[in-house]
């Protein structure tokens, strides 16, 4: 791992809290109902990432995020104002990062660093700029640029064009257990951040390495 | 809908009740369980379904469901001994038929039925049989034929090669409102059966029609 040129990260779930942070906007404004609401729209906005991939459908994250919240709340019967809406989508769009985030990457000086995520340009680069991130990343790369999300192979080759680099120079770090599965099955070295103690997804590629914060990574 | 030359069904959820006959084949064994396991395995059932055809990593629906149990099990702390395990996935061969399913059947007399489903071509035929409705459709088709799984258009593809009929000629027939969405994508006459009063999802194809039990589409 030592050894690797670049070191390219996802974004929501790696660098950047959409689990507890989302869910406590959530419960501010429906309480009793955060953790509910916050698990719904995280897995309708992945279930329609893949879905509309599948379906040769491309539409951007920050609308699939919307259509997401959208079914969460009716699914849950929950009315929201249009400013309650604003409020819950901008926790996506300006996620805190994971404590650790900063001082992890710090350590990594002398590595090209990068971001691989389904998320759009704009919410990458507000995320970034919103963690006091900005300039620690030799790029950000947004799916969008595939039209397509993970894991369809196509999203991990923008690493290759936008880097310059080979698939055997890259190390792939994610909390997602499914984006590691993709990303090792395109050929990058792979590390699980397993930041929850949850078992490895059953039957996909599996990562070269697991680690439970990104300092443990160097 | 009266002038549809085929009528083509999905199967599990929509002919056969993986829903609570599964989840009390799961609270007999894990008491207390029976709706988280039931729950949590069908929805990595169907995430497997499209990570796999997402990755480009063909594996049939009998391995997936097997594997989807597997991390449902270690998920939920549940320990199975074989016999457990092969009684559970026994409720995905052999699922009981919806009440009206076999009365619906005989109401459309004069058109060509068949199944377009995820399952093996074997799971499909026992399930088929354990419901006493051998001999009732013209083909029973399984996404195997495509090696990917819906909503890829290759799947919806497998009935026009199958019954030899035009996109136009089919009414296809399904309780998951992404497989309603894929069908009608790909440009059949679709009827959603939305047996449980959900809300459809957001920014996906709308069905042409919505129903709550199969004795009311024609």
């Amino acid at each position: 791992m030592e050894a690797m040129r670049a070191v390219v990260f996802d974004a929501y779930g790696t660098l950047f809290d959409v689990q507890d942070a989302v869910a406590a906007v959530c419960d501010r404004r429906f309480p009793g109902y955060g953790k509910a609401l916050g698990e719904l729209w995280r897995r309708k906005q992945l279930e329609y990432t893949w879905l509309c991939s599948l379906m040769g459908q491309y539409r951007d994250f920050w609308r699939l995020t919307e259509d997401a919240l959208a079914y969460a709340l009716k699914a849950l019967g929950l009315n929201a104002a249009p400013d309650a809406r604003r409020e819950l989508l901008e926790a996506y769009r300006t996620p805190p990062p994971y404590p650790e985030v900063s001082r992890a990457l710090e350590a990594m000086v002398g590595k090209t660093l990068a971001i691989l995520s389904n998320g759009t340009a704009e919410m990458l680069r507000a995320a970034v700029a919103n963690a006091g991130l900005a300039g620690r990343f030799a790029a950000v790369i947004s799916a969008d640029e595939a039209r397509v999300y993970k894991p369809h192979p196509d999203v991990y080759a923008r690493v290759l064009t936008r880097l310059g680099v080979a698939k055997e120079d890259v190390l792939f770090v994610t909390a997602n257990a499914w984006d590691a599965a993709g990303a090792k099955q395109f050929g990058f070295r792979v590390c699980w951040l397993n930041r929850f103690g949850m078992p490895f997804d059953e039957g996909l590629a599996v990562p070269d390495r697991v680690v439970e914060r990104l300092d443990q990574l160097f």
